[in-house]
């Protein structure tokens, strides 16, 4: 029987990663938090830093801001569960470091649909808003969508989670 | 036996007021409407008449930007609905005004819980778009996410409108 | 009975179009692409371009930047399936063209209610980021949620697409 691999989407601030969170303790598998963010600017370092104290001593981090498809092959395991947060930021260190964004997003679902383990993975939905007015933006909007939806269609399972509250996708 | 707490989040212009509307008519009970809103603009101005001549004469109007809890307590009666519009205007006038959100959010959140009556409260998405170039947006995309969550946790029954018709989340 | 007519939304890159796609080639009928998009722009021009290369040899592409209403009453058809993609550009198209959008969206929702044939309408939910800093944007979205609320109404299902998957309306 293959791993449970879960999909966790929502927006800003709508209580994904703490439901990801809960979810992995719940696993009671020894839990691995892989973290895409880059402490580029302080805010984001201060956003790190938060995350990082909410999280138990019983996590262990990786960070990881470009080759999760390796990692997971590497890290899967039956015996932990994979926290993944998140795919939207990975997007964007793919799109900002100049690789092709199709082809790694094409490695990371085959290395879910055969990790040897449990994962979760989170990220963002950012196409609900009206249309950027910069290209830029418009296309890592569209960079983020593809990469979701590719992402989904891997998973065993995947939720929507908005004001905290999950609705499932499948 | 707790009185019924709706919480009705949606995207702008989704049907989300509306749906709380007709929930309120519905309930047979005399309906209070409690505007967060302050007619700080012309534009803002023109959309509170509107909505105010949407409402049939039954309605009683309440003005209240900031002191949601404290009204609750007073006006919250189990021959009266409260319909509460909108958490996201709430939250803005909080932020513009100086006060402390997040103590605000749980004096919000426990009035909730104890009320003597049933309820609608309204609020929007904001945190479904590409991430905002400016800190302030952000921070305040960040403060309406977690009153959402807050919110939503409080309440007895929460749905999500898209497009005019219903998502339930609990 | 009342033939098949399908509201599909969803955000950027959500895979709402291929969903539609889906649906229409699932039907077995004579499927008819009405696209409300025009090349304005080389970024416009490509989008449509790749589209309509995504599409097999037994679509008919019908351009229909304004006249939808129309043109379902003469093209609606039991042997006939008609995608219509999207109406957010067709308000778009309505807004700049100073057209009546209201009158404009009601001729459209009575004549997806009197249609003779099946139809699938795709759309954009565009109100759940954060409030556009300019009234165009603020009018456009707003135009475009109305939108959404009455072909929403007219249809006999609707569907929002997340991330590639499908969350049931009605």
């Amino acid at each position: 029987m293959k791993p449970r691999t879960l999909f966790v989407t929502g927006g800003a601030r709508s209580g994904k990663s703490s439901h990801a969170l809960a979810e992995a303790e719940k696993s009671g598998l020894s839990p691995v938090f892989i973290a895409t963010a880059q402490a580029g600017d302080p805010e984001m370092a201060a956003r790190i830093d938060r995350h990082r104290g909410e999280r138990g001593p019983q996590w262990t981090t990786i960070e990881c801001p470009v080759a999760l498809a390796d990692l997971i092959a590497e890290q899967a395991d039956p015996s932990r569960i994979l926290l993944i947060d998140c795919l939207t930021l990975w997007t964007s260190n793919l799109m900002f470091g100049g690789y092709d964004i199709a082809a790694e997003t094409a490695r990371l679902a085959a290395a879910i649909e055969q990790a040897k383990g449990p994962m979760i993975l989170v990220t963002n939905e950012v196409g609900l808003g009206i249309v950027p007015d910069n290209a830029l933006s418009r296309e890592f909007r569209d960079a983020a969508g593809r990469v979701n939806q590719a992402v989904a269609a891997a998973c065993s399972e995947a939720v929507m989670i908005v004001s905290g509250l999950l609705l499932r996708l499948k």
